[in-house]
């Protein structure tokens, strides 16, 4: 996969695209990942990329020339559309979905604004995906465009070993993971639960079910309306919510 | 502020608080930015830091012993207490409501895990907060931990500059933002709307708060429930939905 960020800041990357698991893929060659500058881009002596917005009021705003002249510049391969990613807070809310939609691509774009806001001209001719994070307001486009490309480039084939799988993950059994110990047994007198030093794993596989349940319903009770829940474990999650004094529809 | 992240890949962070307005906040000494590894504080000879799961399974587990240790060597100032966030898919989803709050603390700690999870010990017994930064999976909560700090310290008295400002954003008039746009006026034929050029304040004004209702209502309607409407303001969105065909309930 070939992903291209276009960037006022491809400094911001470095750091994200040299370690940890994103590292390992760009060397095993499984994704190629480049930043760009589009003030490079730009058509004036000054380099500007932002100018005042028409119909007045504060902030600056993204011009469309130099973004559409970097797009374009990019040169896919033949016979592949890239889809074109715009980071905006008005975008559609990003899941574990699209992402697993997006790493059957095989070229992204992501688009990185700053500013107050990107000519409209971008999000109508240019882009074919507006995506945000999440509801909170950051300094720019770069840190949620760093959010997907991790979480699509972990869902390629051969970037995550066998230690680690995408499987057991939370939003994939559609419900939050069970409480994780290891060594020491006990720690400053904190002890593990008995259960999982008993030896039997039937027993052990229920009481981290049960978990799970009961911290999703805890937590995260709009998770459940889409869990694949068995009715044996709605009956029980039924007990705990009143019991817990928690409002759950079966 | 002084905000310290504990993490296994500090280099990963070295762009992002060097660059843009976090490294303008850190320059001005609005805010100090330390990423720390807490493999330092492993207390075998391998530096290991995970370690089995009890009750088996597979993926590695976070123990608890060098992140207890980390944490208790930031010695914080005299009568602050920091909030210390673990970040993890079990967590509280982080909203712009939880940054406010955040903003307003004078430490925060944020732990940063890998692996298929943490002790549970580091959750009950050491910290005060649990994120999560949406319903998707990433490697590990680098990149979560940049997400919080980019929006908390953009809230610090002093950091935006008079270019921008946090008060027209998004999801602080708790709708979408209105089409922006800026020279050329025309671009490939693609043309800014009259209204935008005409002059006319008041007419703009109300042009783009309807935009902004408008977008809002086809893209985010769930923001409306919450938004500050004038009765004139549902009456016109009412007629605006049943015009799209979305359904909405004033």
């Amino acid at each position: 996969m070939k992903i291209d960020v276009l960037t006022l800041f491809p400094e911001m990357f470095e750091g994200v695209f040299g370690a940890s698991i994103l590292g390992k893929a760009k060397d095993k060659g499984i994704v190629s990942l480049q930043a760009i500058n589009f003030r490079d881009y730009s058509n004036n002596k000054h380099n500007t990329v932002d100018d005042y917005p028409y119909g007045g009021g504060g902030g600056m705003v993204l011009k469309a020339e130099p973004v559409f002249a970097a797009v374009e510049d990019l040169k896919p391969e033949p016979n592949v559309k890239p889809r074109v990613i715009l980071m905006c807070p008005q975008g559609e809310t990003f899941t574990q979905k699209k992402a697993e939609e997006l790493a059957r691509e095989e070229h992204l774009v992501l688009i990185c604004g700053h500013y107050e806001g990107y000519d409209e001209r971008i999000r109508e001719y240019l882009v074919t995906d507006e995506l945000s994070i999440g509801d909170y307001v950051l300094t720019g486009g770069e840190i949620p465009a760093m959010t997907i490309i991790d979480s699509v480039v972990r869902l390629l084939p051969g970037v995550l070993g066998n230690e680690t799988s995408a499987v057991t993950d939370s939003y994939s059994t559609g419900l939050l993971e069970y409480p994780h110990y290891t060594r020491p047994a006990e720690y400053r007198g904190w002890e593990v639960p008995d259960i999982l030093l008993s030896g039997h794993h039937a027993n052990i596989d229920v009481w981290r079910r049960q978990q799970s349940l009961l911290r999703t319903l805890r937590r995260r009770p709009d998770l459940l309306e889409k869990a694949e829940l068995s009715d044996k474990e709605r009956k029980w999650l039924k007990e705990a919510a009143a019991q817990e004094g928690i409002e759950w529809k079966t």
